[in-house]
């Protein structure tokens, strides 16, 4: 059975080191943050998900969920009992708003717990990880009559959340909702329709569940401007706000998926089940896409802790298994052969993994930390800065991420051959539990279009340019401190002129013709990726070298990873820039019956 | 429901246009394999996969194989009548040797059929599969006896047959095998021993099943040079050779594997089997591997033929699936949004797939005409060409096709969004199966240093020198007839130059440092596939140009299929040279402890 151990050293390092969450002392919350604290809450939490979470991934994959005759959900042997534990550990309200009972600490420091969670069980992962996308939602357009009620219940854990958008004819195209609310004349409304795919839609984890849904007032525009969000509790509540009678919303069914079988995807149906609004008419959409920005952060997270667990155990695997002997003669001469790690195609696959691991923590890392700035920075010029820098880094972060977690998980199974292919080893679990990383909260396509098609534009160009203008800054800030940082830092400038580039291509050919975007989105978000790890990478260089001296050998380590990211995965950026610049011509050239 | 329709249009063009078959009239078989014949075959075939074997490939996912207590195995409902079905239109014996009851014509043809085998049911396909795997080492190595006694019944499909290689302790590295055969007075031996990950192990499809087991007689040099090749029939046969009484040799268990869940993949018990040697004792390798080749284009067909069906479907999904407006209009403005093939996004993933199948299609059916021209061929120099081809290319067919052909199946779940991920649609069982491609018969990272530390060495380096001799002569031969063409032609011979450039590389570098070999061998076969491809492609672009003016609109496709080609997928070569090149110092760098 695959093992677990938080990767807590890199994620001090990031946190300590690169990032310095402790020259942040002046935002709130921040300063309760030392180091020792940071330290004791990883250790504390690395070791319960190793030792109590990720025992129960396989459980949830070959138990899966149970849906009974009353339409009540059972989640796997375990899971209520783990997902106790974690609220009372306070694992999932790290970040959360201290005037609705949350803790208040960085956001950083929240997503490294959640990587851990993630890594050590997705499928467990999804229900705190769904609760806190509703939490979000009703922090950020509830009233404060509705906050009051229902957040601090939420941050404690005793009720959780889902998020009710997808409906059989509209996934990535909202608009097409048919849900319908209509308004009684207490000011609530009788909800009906069907949603599919509601993760965490019913379970037996928590009191109550507090689903978010989107619908269409009777009467409201067609499209995106008639949508609204209503809060339809699966226990409508008493006077005194305990949950009460039950509402007429149920879990029709579960779907039947590839993997994070530990997670109950229901459809839900309601019948005419009491809702609330929140905020304003017809404007459902706009809460949608606030708590939208920090959940696909967490998408993006996924990504990278599958990758990072399957790759901590297919390094274990190559370091156990004996098959044949090193090409450059026997390794362990008094064993039959030689632990497959010593093979340069088996380590190919690992350090692959290991460079993207790596660099994906920190921009994720880095990423959580400009969220907070953008909420708590005193200063409007920062909270704006970080703002954009979320707003530009929020696709990449979803997709890029997914997409080569995906790979990292694909590529470990490899490594282990034929074992890889048989369940009982869980590698298949990694490989069928991430796939859907790429396709929730908008597929990977849509974050490109996102990319190219929103964020490049918005406010004249500012958010790249002013992300670009901030890695010219550090680059001229830190070139000539070293030989070895200025070669990097040249190759990510160089990098950066080959997005700019795609960005001229675009800004010629986009207008003309939109499809040119469109069939460049998916390349160039993968270009815009690989300049953002460069930027973390060399962040991570000039803190990590100055130190290769030290008793820890984790300094020369990270240099070594370095050096494989500059060498063999930044140069990927050239390919990309030349499929953005082949246009979307031939692409489109095929008639739809030619297919 | 997943459907699958045979590209018999594709298989004819490659046939009897790029190919020619009918020019080869003179090899033994190819005479009547007239155009006529071979489309009625492909019509035939082509229905029967549809409508018979592509239905119970979800059945056969789902139900899986169940072993008794008597250690029997039951295949999933509608396998044994759909095996003999199979059997009775002759769809296992097409290429077979006529002297053993086989149809003998061209291996091209049978791998077509082949091909909609694995994409009609993989599972399925590796019943027959297997079999074939061991009628050709018993053709390639057995003594006339035993061909004529196991052969005929084997090429009918009465009885089957399987490879046991794998034991627990060795997968790749052979040597390792502890299987022990202990001779007996009467000329058996006596085999004892556990095979794992045996696929058609045991069945309930045929009257007998022929199990081909390497082993090591007693006293027998130690590694490879002491390992036999033994037939070990489930039933020994009586005088009349008909299966008599019951071998000592069961299946042990089944194993839960990640997909292809309609084959049973068996751990296999020798319990004092009776064996019979084929060949000489301790050269059991050189009989596996004489049937090895054969074998691993089988398992490249199937890389292309799972990113052929899991396309058909995303195809279908993408013209019916509504959602969103084109970037540039709507298109089907009478609907509530266009279907999602108007987005560059979605096309550019149906069509990255369908550029990597016929180039991958027209490989496979290339080297399967030098298969039959390196035996069949009257002049030894052309056999000895097409033998080189062979050797030179069935590593890249098998580990460059599985590689693009998993991503293939990933990209068409893709297409389908969230629906992919539901089981239902059958688009992760495609993922699912396809994986084990990448493993089994060697894993990729075995063929990559099979291509790179054996193909490219051996015989002075003649197999490449002739393969690239042959495209510049071709390049020659055809530079001039159309500005197309010679585009394109110089595309190819630029990567030609990047492969030459490498293989240069791999000769400076690889001597002094085996392991730059090694962490070059992967790219450097993917660089290589792509030279392979641009070379079929260019062909393909010298018949279809001249006749896109008619009333066929398969020409035209075909050149848009070209150009995207070259546009998008050839450009990947210089990745890879750069990556080869990239050499293996940073790859070794880490010791395994820091990993």
């Amino acid at each position: 059975m695959p093992v677990y151990e938080a990767p807590t050293r890199d994620m001090q390092f990031l946190m300590h080191e690169v990032l310095n969450l402790q020259n942040y002392s002046n935002l709130p919350g921040f300063a309760d943050a030392t180091p020792d604290v940071i330290d004791a809450f990883l250790e504390e939490s690395g070791k319960w998900h190793r030792d109590v979470l990720a025992p129960l991934n396989r459980v949830g994959d070959t138990e899966g969920c149970t849906r009974h005759d009353d339409a009540s959900v059972t989640t796997p042997t375990g899971f209520k009992e783990a997902y106790d534990q974690f609220c009372e550990n306070g694992f999932g309200s790290i970040a959360m708003d201290p005037n609705y009972g949350g803790q208040g600490l960085p956001l950083t420091l929240a997503l490294a717990v959640s990587e851990m969670t993630s890594a050590a069980n997705q499928a467990f992962a999804m229900y705190p990880g769904l609760s806190g996308g509703a939490w979000r939602a009703i922090h950020a357009a509830g009233s404060e009559d509705q906050k009051q009620t229902y957040l601090p219940p939420m941050t404690e854990g005793r009720w959780t959340g889902t998020m009710n958008l997808t409906e059989p004819q509209c996934g990535t195209d909202l608009g097409l909702i048919r849900t319908k609310a209509v308004p009684q004349e207490d000011g609530t409304y009788k909800i009906t329709g069907n949603k599919i795919w509601i993760s965490a839609g019913e379970h037996d984890m928590s009191e109550n569940i507090i689903h978010l849904v989107l619908a269409r007032i009777e009467g409201a525009p067609e499209g995106i401007k008639g949508i609204s969000l209503f809060i339809v509790p699966k226990f409508i509540l008493n006077e005194d706000e305990t949950p009460g009678e039950r509402n007429a919303v149920s879990c029709g069914g579960l779907e039947e998926k590839m993997g994070i079988h530990g997670n109950a995807t229901c459809v839900m149906n309601y019948d005419g089940a009491t809702g609330y609004l929140i905020g304003q008419e017809n404007k459902g959409m706009r809460a949608m896409f606030i708590m939208m920005n920090e959940a696909r952060l967490g998408v993006g997270l996924q990504g990278l802790a599958a990758a990072e667990v399957a790759n901590q155990n297919a390094v274990a695997f190559a370091k156990d298994r004996l098959q044949s002997r090193s090409l450059t003669g026997p390794k362990a001469p008094d064993q039959p052969a030689d632990p497959i790690i010593v093979h340069p195609d088996v380590r190919r696959m690992l350090m692959d993994t290991r460079a993207f691991i790596e660099g994906a923590r920190a921009l994720t890392y880095w990423a959580a930390l400009q969220e907070d700035l953008s909420h708590k920075a005193e200063d409007e010029t920062t909270r704006q800065k970080a703002g954009d820098y979320m707003a530009l880094l929020t696709p990449i972060i979803k997709a890029y991420q997914t997409d080569k977690g995906f790979k990292g998980t694909a590529d470990a199974l490899q490594v282990f051959g034929g074992s890889g292919y048989v369940e009982e080893w869980g590698m298949s679990q990694f490989v069928r539990d991430t796939k859907i990383a790429m396709i929730y909260e908008g597929t990977n396509g849509i974050q490109a279009l996102d990319l190219v098609g929103r964020k490049l534009m918005a406010e004249g160009g500012r958010y790249w340019q002013t992300f670009f203008a901030e890695i010219d800054e550090w680059a001229g800030d830190n070139k000539g401190s070293s030989e070895t940082l200025d070669g990097y830092i040249d190759q990510m400038l160089a990098a950066k002129a080959e997005a700019m580039d795609a960005i001229q291509w675009f800004g010629a050919n986009g207008m003309a013709n939109p499809d040119n975007a469109g069939a460049g989105s998916h390349d160039f978000l993968h270009l815009f990726g690989l300049v953002t790890y460069a930027y973390m990478w060399v962040m991570m260089v000039k803190e990590a070298e100055p130190k290769v001296g030290d008793s820890d050998p984790y300094y020369a380590n990270k240099l070594i990873t370095a050096k494989y990211f500059f060498e063999r995965m930044l140069p990927e950026s050239s390919l990309h820039l030349a499929k953005v610049k082949a246009g979307a011509d031939t692409v489109m050239a095929l008639s739809a019956d030619a297919f």
